[in-house]
């Protein structure tokens, strides 16, 4: 998966420098259908997941420390950086879908989004389907808020929810039931609103319920998205698993 | 808690925007023992704590927008900037503590210090309890992660987990236990090590007992820290009321 040149790059106007440094923007995103991501663990979590380099390179043995951290996007000690193809996992279908998935509706924070993408990889057999306006999960931030996880469990993504068949349970902090209560079979898909618009009308209507998570009545309204996206899918996994 | 100030701020010189500058860096914080809370939200959340701020910059109000920019910490299209007090609870003791807090060891990311401040806020009764090398819970990052919790519930500190008089309960991914399954009468202590190292033996040798959030075998080896403390607050939480 290295780079198998065995010279050195020494300079900036080097092809794999420049790509990395153009990754960092969406729009080369999006029309390369590539992205990179920087740090050693992320690069074990793609081999991890066979999720196949173009190339990566280390500092110190590909390319001078300095310039790789000229197009790092994360600041400076990036001591790798790797790229490779966006993959999309396909949006529950009716056909064997997943037991429990999480939807997030127009979520622009990067790092909600990653947070997300790695806490369904540890609570749920589903991918995170990202609907309208949520935030590029190949953005160097999300990549590295999933800590890995959109190599082992690839984001899906939707025109909107009504493209979705499996129930949906949208969280809403003035709902009257809680998320401990709310009884929905699977398959379930968790929908998370926007972070300070919350539900919109069209996911409210095409919720099979609403439910919210209890918090204290002198605390804040509601957690943050990412939080209540992980806290949902513990406990609506939880208790999947207890009927099984 | 407007600047009473009737003259527009000009001048990137004036002492106001000077102060906001250097309490982006934690050296000015620590000798002033004052921070900077950004944006309307954030001011909105002191005021509802009775949080007096020393003074706040309302762009095109007290300040030309430009200029406000210039020196907030979180980039353009800062509104408004409050400099307060830093306010600290007490680490729970022997007289009525809380039934539920949460100590964090050497977390060193401000997003995560935030984003548990705020949970602790939604999910229990206790504060963050910040040990030895965790990053300032009243760093900007810190600050926009906890969504003004730092204003409703005060993090603590305090120089190792010894000091905590109450049952603590350190999370450990390799427990044998479930956080559901663990049998820990309040007051308790969740207990969250570093991002990467984990727990500490001091830590391990202190905690009444571990526990693992259970996850996925085909996923992640554990949750990100932040979500692995809300999930844990939530649960114990849920438990706590359902016994009372």
């Amino acid at each position: 998966m290295a780079d198998p040149s065995t010279t050195m790059i020494t300079s900036p106007d080097n092809e794999k420098l420049k790509q990395i440094r153009k990754l960092r923007g969406r729009r080369e995103r999006d029309r390369s259908g590539l992205f990179a991501a920087e740090g050693e663990d992320l690069i074990a979590a793609a081999e991890a997941a066979g999720a196949g380099a173009r190339f990566v390179l280390v500092a110190g043995t590909d390319v001078e420390p300095a310039l790789l951290d000229a197009v790092s996007a994360l600041g400076s000690g990036s001591r790798a950086i790797g790229v490779y193809e966006q993959r999309w996992s396909a949006p529950p279908g009716a056909d064997s879908p997943p037991a429990l998935s999480v939807y997030l509706d127009a979520v622009a924070d990067p790092g909600n989004v990653g947070a997300v993408v790695r806490a369904a990889h540890a609570l749920c057999d589903g991918p995170v389907i990202l609907g309208p306006g949520c935030a590029d999960p190949y953005s160097p931030k999300a990549v590295r808020a999933s800590m890995g996880s959109v190599f082992g469990r690839p984001p899906a993504r939707v025109g909107g929810p009504e493209e979705i068949a499996a129930a949906k349970l949208a969280l809403d902090p003035l709902a009257e039931a809680t998320v401990g209560e709310v009884e929905l079979g699977p398959p379930v898909v968790v929908c998370i609103g926007a972070e300070r618009e919350g539900l919109t009308p069209e996911l409210r209507a095409s919720a099979a319920a609403t439910a919210r998570i209890p918090v204290r009545p002198d605390g804040p309204e509601s957690l943050n998205a990412a939080m209540a996206a992980g806290v949902a899918l513990y406990e609506l996994g939880h208790r999947m698993a207890g009927r099984a």
